[in-house]
């Protein structure tokens, strides 16, 4: 999930999903959803930035100034900045889920494991922004570009061992089948980067859908799904519930991507923070232009032509043109769409992993805000 | 301890030191230990190794790959490859020191952690070379030379949370301090990392002593005291005799440093596999250097005017004469002299540890392998 933290998001909102869960009952409105999501986050913020905080103090003085920074916390020259360091949407979802299956006493168990999965979360960012090449982060220089590759990729080795090293001190019982699902969680995000990467190299028309989601799903929606399923063991859950939160947080998670791609190329630049149609200026294989490249169109050979030429900077034509042939091609209709389902899928593992509404409305609430109409 | 693997080591052999441990009563010449050490290293790669490959092979396929080519199992093209995966020192010190506190059951149950602290070292030389921009390893192309940094990147990320994981599924009773420790160490060896990639940017004269000393403690001291502390664990030690057991490694592991870098001035080529003096040709501050240069004499001066200059390749006299200025700095003797207090520093380690000389014998064994002269 890259692209997460320089962009809002927008959501083809699953109105019969939601019935579906049953949790529109108490939810009459999204703006109810959406302060709820607020109310979350904060509270998250507060319980577990401690945490993480103390982990990034324990790191040896150089690597915690490179993580201090990365996290928002200091300037480059080691000033304090002003606090801007994400959504937390990852913890919240460990806390929310713990909460609806274990109640508060889950919830403030689980601070740990929230601070983990943060921590492994900040440990891709700053790898994948090597790797990408990635300037800019949070609206903010990235690492790499400040202190160079070799300090941005030790500072991420060592946030991936802080994470494991907060379970394993965990005394919590349920710490341990949470650490082994942490790291395995992690190997997938690394398979989701290593697709991403190598279809780098790769035409765009060589690229089928199956292969777009599979890494969308490892990239964005595993790391998603880990943090429900570690609230879950947190509260204590059957391992059938545990999965289905999983498979909540991972629909989610491919939703969130859809409606992201969708903003890459079609969302307001005052929103997204970026010109308009920067992924297509960049030919990136975003999941709307590989479903409109896969979908046998005249536009689809227009797409294809197009992509096989680089973008001349500032050919607002170029872009124009792109933009439309994505969406003649069915791209932008086939993402919300699908975007729509995975919502829906999300829902259905919702209301079988928590079937009390009231109690699902955290988890319900964040997976609306992170998939929100913004555009 | 990026250059282990790259060269034999030499040591001045630390008679009295081993005498102090008592272990010389069985072990009446070094033959003998080498013997016994190739013999501990074999049958470990016959423990570790299955462990090892059912992690390796439990990655998703591309990653798995350049794990495999990284190992030494495959050659570039996915064909199987001759065995060439390393000496396994570390994971034969955590089994010598499972067997030296709880015998061969504490060996057997320390498998998993063995094949986890070889799993962190292949992670770390992974990350090590794409910083380094080294290009060779185990005679052996290394692996961002073949994949490319992001994919050698993600598969040391991946090697991390594999070793992790594998503490994290072991029911063993120690596995979980192993786990905290172990990633305490990554901490650590990133930082010893962090350390030595800064010293590229800065002036040989800048630097200190003690800074080097401490860079190359936590760069190769820290991962072989760790495994000694793993093994340690896994026999139910006590934590004064684990710590001891730290000791010991770390002591050990500092010897070997310094043995490497005179290698690395004076070795021959026939046995380091690397030109004559490419220590001195890439201006590298290694430990006799950094002590030539803090001794305030004329050749210091001298070593200071040739480091202050690129060496040209193929200049031969350059190379003598940079040897020469490190020699009669004193440079060399101080790090002849260093190891073999470091090495008496470990023996006291390891009799503290572990007081019955015969159970002693394998750490001893193994030590003295590490440090021994080849050159």
């Amino acid at each position: 999930m890259t692209e997460t933290e320089r962009r809002s998001a927008a959501v083809p909102r699953p109105g019969t999903a939601a019935k579906r869960c049953g949790s529109t009952g108490n939810s009459t409105s999204g703006a109810h959803e959406a302060h709820e999501a607020t109310v979350l986050l904060e509270r998250t913020r507060a319980l577990v930035d401690p945490e993480l905080r103390a982990a990034v103090d324990s790191l040896p003085g150089s690597m915690r100034r490179i993580a201090l920074y990365h996290f928002g916390w200091q300037h480059a020259d080691g000033t304090p900045a002003a606090d801007n360091a994400g959504k937390a949407i990852r913890p919240a979802l460990v806390l929310a889920a713990a909460s609806a299956l274990g109640g508060p006493p889950a919830r403030s168990a689980a601070v740990r494991a929230a601070a983990a999965v943060e921590l492994v979360h900040n440990f891709t960012l700053l790898h994948d922004d090597v790797m990408d090449r990635d300037t800019s982060r949070r609206h903010r220089p990235t690492a790499w570009t400040v202190f160079g590759d070799a300090d941005a990729i030790l500072a991420g080795d060592a946030l991936q061992a802080l994470a494991l090293r907060l379970l394993a001190e965990d005394p919590h019982p349920s710490s341990v089948p949470a650490a082994a699902r942490l790291a395995d969680c992690v190997v997938e995000l690394c398979a989701g980067q290593h697709i991403d990467t190598g279809m780098e190299c790769r035409a765009p028309e060589e690229i089928t859908l199956d292969e777009v989601l599979a890494m969308a799903e490892a990239k964005t929606g595993a790391l998603l799904g880990c943090a429900c399923a570690l609230g879950g063991l947190y509260a204590g859950a059957q391992e059938q519930d545990v999965a289905a939160l999983d498979g909540f947080g991972r629909q989610a998670g491919l939703a969130f991507q859809l409606i992201d791609d969708v903003i890459g190329i079609w969302g307001d630049p005052r929103r997204t923070g970026k010109p308009v149609g920067a992924d297509l200026a960049a030919r990136k294989k975003s999941l709307p232009v590989v479903a409109a490249l896969a979908s046998d169109t005249p536009a689809a050979a227009e797409l294809t032509e197009l992509y096989g030429q680089p973008h001349v900077s500032g050919d607002a034509e170029d872009i124009a043109r792109t933009a439309l042939a994505v969406e003649r091609a069915g791209g932008r209709d086939w993402a919300q769409t699908e975007a729509a389902d995975r919502m829906a899928r999300a829902m259905q593992e919702l209301s079988r992993a928590v079937p009390d509404p009231e109690a699902a409305g955290g988890l319900l609430a964040l997976a609306e805000f992170v998939t929100r109409r913004t555009s």
